[in-house]
């Protein structure tokens, strides 16, 4: 935080931070990658129980693994859609695990502070959730550092974990790729292929009761 | 995002947001709370789905209702405990649902998008992640106009619902309260009563594998 160079206005950084795939081959400098992790452990948790570990993974033999299980799943999730929309997909660049320099499992120990977490009790996924928000605190300092980070979410975690030697009993949430982009693009890549429509904030949000409609003038 | 009052960096944000309890009754401007809903409506989603809503609620009725649930869903948790550990989980404040001026509730309609989600194939669980990602850019946008929030988790989804009329199949994510707060603390209330320590960065991050041991040497 000591460089004018890294700060960036919060509402830029959010607005945007894109999920990237396509990525240069330059490294992530220690300093920034320190500063990238630490604010993602300044996330507030569930009981202040802190239940995420980052694991760094520069290893190309591990990468080219984890890609290996990638295209498995991939090919899988492909077999949802027919006719365009199957081309569509399969036309989609959707991971960056071997052009990414660094790969970043993120994972949630839910016994981290013992079995009564304060704020867990009647609902025993906010550990799981808090380990979200730190993920979100890394993809907007990553952003506001000219780092993109990709979730690759087409992986199943059972086969994942043992390739890092990650105890069945932790959770591992996400496998994030991070590296300088190539670019970042002005609107999501699923937005401007079509593939979804980015919906109006007036459609997700309601006044009082659900589907009740808001505007501004409701929220008095 | 017109005035330069809002403007904060994100590193300032993320390093003094605080999950707040305690709040002044003072309302909260239309264009404020518009920008910070529009900020969590901007975080990615899987396969695009933008599957939250957020149901704003200023019903002083509603509010009774949910404190009246918390009371009790808090007094179950506090059996967690015994002596003086018990005696400190009595004396802290845990939610703010009357006093804060807005509630607000986000869910995840993880049928949004039909039953195949690009991303979604492997790992069902990422709706459930991308919604608290928005928690985490709304929490943010939230501190940086000068707005505390505070996830109250001491709630059983299942008796909240029926009171804002969500159908069954729409998983209730978070209960937040909104509003100007007292202050902004220093450090997070469990670290300052000795509830938990803040566990260092070195401790949480690991190098190529489970329990391997990083530093910014190891790094490079």
């Amino acid at each position: 935080m000591e460089s004018e160079l890294t700060k960036m206005d919060l509402y830029e950084a959010i607005y945007s931070r894109r999920d990237v795939r396509r990525f240069l081959p330059e490294p992530i400098a220690d300093d920034v990658l320190s500063r990238i992790l630490n604010a993602a452990h300044h996330a507030g948790s569930v009981g202040f129980m802190q239940p995420w570990n980052f694991i760094v993974i520069r290893s190309m033999d591990v990468r080219q693994q984890v890609h290996e299980l990638f295209t498995r799943e991939n090919a899988r999730a492909a077999e949802n859609y027919a006719g365009g929309r199957r081309e569509l997909y399969n036309s989609l660049k959707l991971a960056g695990i071997l052009e990414a320099p660094i790969s970043l499992a993120v994972t949630c120990d839910r016994g981290r502070t013992g079995p009564a977490v304060l704020g867990r009790n009647s609902m025993p996924e906010m550990d799981l959730y808090s380990t979200c928000c730190a993920i979100q605190n890394l993809w907007l300092a990553a952003r506001s550092e000219g780092i993109g980070v990709g979730w690759v979410s087409i992986l199943d975690p059972a086969q994942v974990k043992p390739l890092l030697g990650i105890p069945d009993e932790i959770v591992l949430v996400a496998w994030l790729c991070l590296g300088i982009p190539v670019q970042f693009d002005e609107r999501p890549m699923l937005e401007t292929v079509g593939w979804e429509k980015r919906v109006p904030l007036q459609d997700v949000v309601y006044s009082e009761r659900w589907q009740e409609r808001w505007t501004a003038d409701s929220t008095k």
